[in-house]
């Protein structure tokens, strides 16, 4: 068995090999994906004028799992709404279509109709640490009342990785989380095996974090929305890009038969929404994954939270606010954009993971470039 | 059993007369009982700018139900947000403490955070009648354009009449709709025995419709909070008033031993809130009812939706809004009055409702107005 | 501009003509769309056992809208869980994609996890009659104890079919209402333009009425999962068939720009699921939709209710109930079901309807059949 | 300053040790307030057969804060629905009434209707450490599959201690949950300055745990209700202890103006029920708040958790499970238990806590027991 885990892990990192010679990180457009609307600069979240994004990416060790000491793939990734610098809250609001996941601090979002700090995502059993190394950053960063008179409840999301990773071992630290709090930036976004995403899966294929936006017409007010997720939900059978089931073409190297898994999905927007309105933007995202072929089964902890970092100051104690608001008929395009947005981010996702082999030589491949070029050719819906 | 039935009958008659000599309608306050807060001007829903409240009562017929014939003890309650003339929608929100009832329209409630148009009560069997009724109404004086592209999405709300009432004979009528939306008028609002109210039950007392107001102090903004409720719920085992069980020193003639019927509460305030805000609101009435002794039982539809006059012009496609909003930690003050002004109102029902007798001489006593006094006194509590 | 209109008309007409000799009633699989899954016997709802459907289809006049006196293109359908001889409730649930429309009843379905009763669907503005109808209908046929304590909270639906319906003439009556209810039945089940979607709008095609259904395999339990829709939502541009765009391929005689109108659905299984389930599959039908391009505009009511044909006898008060219930881990299969035959529903829906007319010669035309298997054999996606 | 702060403590050192010489743990009913209902033998949550409650208990240092020196006043406490043995589900449901406050692993009760392992409730900024050392309590005492398949979402809530505890500190530890986790017992459940609640203010007099229970009347199943809350909510102005308000007759020593601080509440109950009808117990929690003078403030983070030990073993995924469930028409007399033992638990964790200083020498006086008899007497509800 030795052997045969040896020579699996050898052929995978032919592969591997192979791949990067191929591939500079093409992008799923690229690779002549077809998708709808306009993304912006880096078609990514960070499209979005304010918001940053943050790595830790933890990877080391490799063979059989021995609790505690690895092999480690994992990781954090930190979304700041406003930058790393801002305590300014955001307009938030979120929606779970299938609960087998965690996003702490979502009471307070839904009652407060704020995100006051960033959206962190980690793996399943690591969310704790991330939570209260969120709030010592805060201290450390923040202003609370000479007395101490604050309090926070941050937003940490997760998905599973423990098929590739040593997940039970508790490998992120607080100077995990709090690096990528302090290194996100705005510009490109890393996406693939990186951050929370590391060791994610995702439609049988590897994957981790994508990223993909949208800017609208000038005459739909020309805002941006900008999608992340960390995907590691669905099933090969399934997997639907571009409406063709690639999924089916490219049947080698499945992982299990089950849509097991989860994403998490965090849409951004400049456009000047209240939390009604972000509610229903969250709810859309379940579109864009219908259209990727989702199913979202039983063991996919499927949750989205969207906030809109317009209406600076419009949290805090300093008597009535002005906002503002588009209305609710002028939201059609910001539902379109963020359905195409979440399609093309879990396309992105698959389309920049590498292969990897994690614990116990468990090896998820990464999605085949030429392959998926191929099939779309077949179905007559290459787009270069 | 008809000899029976008649001398119960006369005996309820009698104590109608006295009741009747002795009450130039007072309110509860008028008798003692201890709130706290400030009401305002008329210590009614209507001390909400704006608001405007209309009853049609029906009542007729005496004796044996005939189904279709009756006797007849039921009615429409209207409540127009910004009077009737207006077709601006206002921010709003609800909540089901108890869901064993109707109000149609939520799910557009929820979505939009507008309400667009006026609340209705009537009894459970006649929802629909007085629903598609506000659509005539609406299109009669409303203006959908030339081609008719409008549509309508009515909140109407029940309570369950049939003790007292022939509800298996839909004796409300599209006239009985429109009564009630024409006839809505500000200033005092009559409590009691009518419009929607006129055939329910509370605690086992004469029920029905009942309102309060609270003013906040400057300092916390000066906005006032009404309530109106159509009361039709609880035992009058678990009744307190001002924190007395006055249900178990006035044991005599109960109706029937569960926590049946329902009660629907309209909370209107002038302060600027958003949705998510409103819909805390709407939460809060269930303190209210707490404070009153309520289980919510099973067969209660504790149905409650909560609105803002302000920000008018916010709905509709005319480009970005401009809105104002109360920050969150200013709330603490509205939610207390929503809470006191929710106790009040209830008792207001009780309090203004005269004993009635309707099919099959079922008759519901008032609440005897000395016996609350002697009560309150008995455990220090009664204020004049 | 008459001289349009009628030359527009006579181009129906012959498109209509000409489309019905082609036309025998196929559907869609039978035109070569591909699905996956294993449909029932009848591929609709009615494959789950105990389930009927009946339709009160109202065609009348022609040309110019006169409010109240036509033209008439609406209806009423009908869908009983256990037929219309039983009055025992199904365990169910409902979810609100998008809330612009109207679902009455749902606040007891939510907290008693039962519905008590059919499901009606019928035009926006006719669903107060058709619940109060629901009402009288039960009075005739049910058994409220012998002084009439007993009510009910009717499930009515609605999508809006004002372009083609004088929908504020209210031309559903109580009579129609019954004869849906009256003429419901097992077996296939009518699709297109009959009952509540006579005068439904998909995707810029002609909607209306579409079934589909699943049959698990033996080792998933061999459940079976149906579902109908009214299908009123859409625009061409996002409609996709198989993964295909096939609206941007048949371009021809749009109606609107955005994604108006809405979706009613209704899944049926005789899985045995509890409320909490049954929730749960209300949510996966946005993934179904998500699969056919809808992105669920403002102007759409896209609301779900799933119920179970399992536990007879489980509502009531005679003492404590014996269920059975499926297991979570087990729901995979009876999700995915969903999301086919939901998918499947509204394309049937759109295969079933014919061009139709109405008010003020609006004419909104069928899917052209042939032209669908050009587009999809144009990207290799013709079954047959 | 300093002397000032000296003066303080040694008064209230005083007053505790006065306090400790009068007595000997009495609970409210001891001193008289009067309930309604019947309680269990432990009058606490533990009666509820399987039901095991844990504390860890943290106090040391005093005088001015040192973040992360202390002083410490602060705890974990664990809640095993079916003991620290089992690995059992039970049904559960949640429910928020003011979201300003955290409690994890509520998506996937709400979506499994399982709760799955202990409610844990401790402060706000270590919500996090207990959450992950609950997984790894699980991954020693449980049995994932040999590759470690296996995932947890632990439900952890919490109420802010910051007043009176180094909160931003992090004193509690991954080894205080285990601690907790591993002394729960049946039995007597020790209150007041306990466990998580070991920092707690309610109603600005010392707070922390408390515990209630209810034994049903035979005819109604004679089921147990048991409710524990961590009480850290409310305003001296508004409590109201059986009716009276007493925080008005005693106004000494208050801590701040508002309602800011937390109530978690945890419900269990023997009775057969649903998720479905466990959400409507969550939600009846609120009305019992109500019963005590709540207004449930901006910055409260009121979550209640419901749970059923009935049906063992209906979890999992062992084909069809077989289940108990109580009709909706038998659930008043829940109802009613929840609202008067959460009432009751309440005042007993008032009633138990003692007076302590904490940081910076803050003081919170305890409920004086003699001075709330007086109030009672004084408005004739004195029970004994």
């Amino acid at each position: 068995m030795f052997q045969g885990a040896m020579y699996r892990l050898f052929a995978v990192l032919l592969l591997c090999i192979f791949s990067a010679a191929q591939n500079p990180k093409p992008r799923a457009r690229d690779l002549g994906v077809p998708f709808d609307g306009t993304p912006g600069t880096n078609n990514a979240i960070t499209d979005v004028k304010g918001v940053e994004v943050g790595h830790t990416t933890l990877i080391s060790g490799q063979g059989k799992l021995e609790v505690g000491k690895g092999p480690v793939r994992t990781g954090v990734t930190a979304i700041h709404p406003r930058g790393k610098q801002s305590n300014d809250a955001v307009f938030a609001a979120w929606f779970t279509l299938n609960g087998n996941g965690e996003m702490t601090g979502t009471t307070w979002v839904d009652d407060s109709g704020f995100l006051n700090g960033p959206v962190m995502i980690t793996n399943t059993h690591s969310v704790g640490v991330v939570r209260d190394a969120v709030i010592s950053w805060k201290v450390k960063h923040g202003s609370p009342d000479m007395e101490g008179y604050w309090w926070s409840l941050p937003v940490v999301a997760e998905t599973w990785d423990g098929y590739l990773n040593d997940i039970n071992g508790f490998h992120v630290k607080p100077e995990d989380a709090w690096h990528a709090l302090d290194t996100a930036h705005s510009g490109a976004v890393e996406e693939g095996n990186v951050g929370g995403g590391t060791g994610m899966i995702c439609n049988e294929f590897k994957g981790g974090i994508g990223t993909s936006s949208r800017v609208l017409e000038q005459k739909s007010g020309g805002y941006t929305v900008g999608v992340l997720v960390q995907c590691n939900y669905g099933s090969r059978e399934q997997l639907r890009i571009a409406g063709v089931n690639v999924g089916r073409e490219i049947p080698e190297h499945t992982v299990w038969k089950n849509d097991v898994g989860s994403i998490i999905v965090v849409v951004a927007t400049d456009a000047p929404l209240i939390p009604t309105q972000l509610k229903r933007i969250a709810k859309k995202v379940s579109l864009g994954l219908g259209r990727d072929g989702s199913y979202s089964g039983d063991g996919s902890g499927d949750i989205f939270i969207a906030f809109s970092t317009a209406n600076p100051d419009a949290d805090g104690s300093k008597g009535v606010r002005q906002l503002s608001m588009l209305p609710n008929d002028s939201l059609d395009a910001i539902f379109l954009a963020t359905v195409q947005a979440t399609e093309e981010a879990v396309i992105n996702a698959m389309v920049a993971a590498d292969t990897m082999t994690g614990i116990n030589d468990h090896t998820v491949i990464a999605l085949p470039h030429e392959r998926l070029r191929e099939v779309l050719k077949k179905y007559n819906r290459l787009a270069k």
